[in-house]
């Protein structure tokens, strides 16, 4: 019997245990889990909003035109966004961004199926930090061109353009905020991605 | 002996398995804090020299001043980096950025002893994200009043100044790379952070 109990007990904690620890790491999964299916939801969602500022931001921006009409036709004015750099810029930045955000979206697809997987959380944090530098800075040369363009700069003797184009200004303004709001979301997201890998 | 095996079976789980659990916890624990201390280190270094190219940028664009001796008495021709609200911007930035940077490196110091501690890499991870996109919004503004000024617009009218203010244009240049530098590591800053808090 002595010889009996004791095939037992080296059999046991090879066998049991193991179900109970899977059983735990199961309960654990399906609690962090729950919380880390909410935020790749949540991380969806926002991803769409952050694409459709900074396609809004993209289009607003890279269809603006404003011709005068009161000018001679030899010779006319017209502000069109490529005839500033910046402008330029910023619509490659957002367009980029934009781009970036479309690819994204299957993988914070699958971070909702599969909540647990770091790896794709770690490549989005990353990709995400970098999408906030580029539209940032795009954002930021936009918007000093777009504040030369209405106020001037007396000192070194720049015009303002926004008495003349008016239409295109306010435009090119809506364009730059909604970019703002999209790198804004991309904090949001970042910080979510940083939550998520936290409770790993 | 059946009622004497179903006790043994229960007893041995609860004792054996923990201790072995336990074990395990504490080898992965001091194999992912030497990576993670490593990491924390790597992070204070790069902190460093961030906060080097950030506070350089700073000083380098406020004290920018070029005056030019050729003109009469009455009527002076000087460039200061507050001439243009871009720039200011940009001083504002950078100075934010730097002064976080130096408080930052307290946090940084405590992550390097207390590697384990996720919060502190949280807290991090999210304000160097801010950090991120307020330098690269002040350096993209600098950098698209710094383009014009080296190049003009012969559309709007805006004349190039660089001509006129040489060293100014030289120095604002030279300020806007600085700060670029500053944002390419604050990025770096947020891999390592990220790469940190998976390894929980």
């Amino acid at each position: 019997m002595s010889q009996h109990q004791s095939t037992v007990t080296i059999q046991e904690p090879k066998s049991q245990p193991r179900g109970k620890v899977g059983a735990m790491k199961v309960a654990m999964g399906s609690g962090g889990g729950g919380v880390k299916r909410g935020l790749a939801i949540f991380d969806f969602i926002l991803r769409l909003a952050a694409l459709a500022a900074a396609l809004g931001a993209t289009i607003a921006m890279g269809t603006s035109e404003e011709t005068l009409q009161f000018f001679t036709q030899n010779f006319q004015f017209r502000a069109r966004y490529d005839d500033l750099p910046a402008f330029s810029f910023f619509v490659g930045a957002n367009a980029v961004v934009s781009a970036y955000l479309v690819l994204s979206l299957p993988f914070s697809i699958v971070s909702i199926v599969r909540p647990q997987a770091a790896a794709i959380r770690l490549l989005l944090i990353i990709l995400d930090t970098v999408a906030i530098a580029l539209i940032s800075a795009g954002a930021g040369a936009a918007a000093a061109i777009v504040y030369l363009a209405h106020q001037g700069n007396s000192k070194i003797n720049w015009v303002a353009i926004c008495q003349q184009f008016g239409n295109f200004c306010q435009r090119v303004s809506g364009s730059v905020v909604g970019s703002f709001i999209a790198a804004f979301i991309l904090i949001v997201l970042v910080i979510i991605s940083a939550l998520s890998l936290r409770k790993n």
